[in-house]
């Protein structure tokens, strides 16, 4: 069976989730210049067992070396390679609001194979500026400047009441993903791909983990 | 059995996190001044099985009438408190940077059960200044101010090489639930409670299902 990156059809989930602390590890190793990596250099420092660190690095295709570990650039590569990160794909975002100006600062997006290159908003005060060096935009050029640079991943950051009607427009312009921070949850046809992400659903879970320990 | 609050030691983490779904919806309806909400209200705007929103709705320990479904307002009511949501906490944040400036912007908090009283962050040109209506302290006054204000909850996006130590001193002061923004893993004593969000998984999952999309 191949390991290559034609198996990662089959990768779990959470498998998927823990690659970015993997890569991150092995980016300091390398600042580091150490050449090996070991099992228990994972398992320490992310809380997890040895097993599901051995279980996830053969999604990798890649084989650890008795007494030495995993080879650290080499993995570091194919890690990218596994997520689709060694090819960068150019992004666009819809709401240059407080979330999405801080999603426009964050400098770790090219490390995760996204270049952010334009940003919309409706506010005319905001569009026509830049933030974080980044052009914001009219809204009514969404579709032209998506559909004249092949843009395939949208973020969606606009207010709920917004939320489908900008996911629907993205569609339209041939966008395939999209990571929506807005809290609703989207309608889209099958070939599109949505990853939400829900701040409410992490501080519930919080705060029912607090309540929890309040009783025992 | 009781399905009082007591009982939410045993919700089902998925159906926690659908629950500020749930009163989102239930506040819309409050707003449109209905008094009723069914099953199929909910399963339809969140795309769910009606048996799945049976369940869910089974943890609140509101049971709904045939035909009616169930009351808006004492519903709304019931969700708040599974989610001790009915009082609210008090949290601060360390780190004011982009993200921490975005959340402090965030409206919504005060909707799930928390208010945010205080940042803390060690630049000189933002400590001192109020981000969106909240002041901003330097880093040294935060056991001081935790403590004197009985604060339990805190919210960290520093930079990933500073997490652990902002953790362990949040926790030295009291603190005893945690939501992580921080690329870190956190070591924690077992009285403390921490969610992590990371931004950096969720842009796994959807470059994976991308590149997945692209295979059939």
């Amino acid at each position: 069976m191949s390991q290559s990156p034609q198996s990662f059809t089959h990768i779990p989930l959470p498998t998927i989730r823990r690659m970015p602390s993997y890569l991150r590890i092995l980016q300091e190793f390398q600042q580091e210049n150490k050449e090996w990596i070991s099992t228990t250099d994972f398992s320490g420092r992310l809380s997890l067992k040895p097993i599901q660190v051995r279980k996830d690095m053969a999604y990798t295709g890649i084989q650890g070396k008795p007494r030495l570990g995993f080879e650290v650039n080499e993995l570091l590569n194919a890690i990218r390679r596994t997520l689709g990160w060694d090819n960068s794909a150019d992004a666009i975002i819809v709401g240059a609001g407080a979330l999405g100006s801080a999603l426009l600062g964050y400098k770790g997006f090219s490390e995760h194979g996204l270049k952010l290159v334009a940003a919309f908003d409706n506010n005319p005060e905001v569009s026509g500026s830049k933030i974080h060096g980044i052009e914001v935009f009219p809204l009514e050029k969404l579709e032209d400047l998506i559909q004249r640079m092949g843009i395939t991943i949208g973020i969606i950051t606009v207010p709920e009441d917004f939320g489908q009607e900008i996911a629907d427009r993205l569609i339209n312009a041939g966008i395939r993903g999209i990571w929506n921070f807005s809290p609703v949850k989207l309608k889209v046809p099958g070939h599109v791909k949505v990853q939400k992400e829900d701040l409410a659903s992490g501080l519930a879970v919080l705060s029912v983990m607090m309540h929890q320990e309040d009783q025992e």
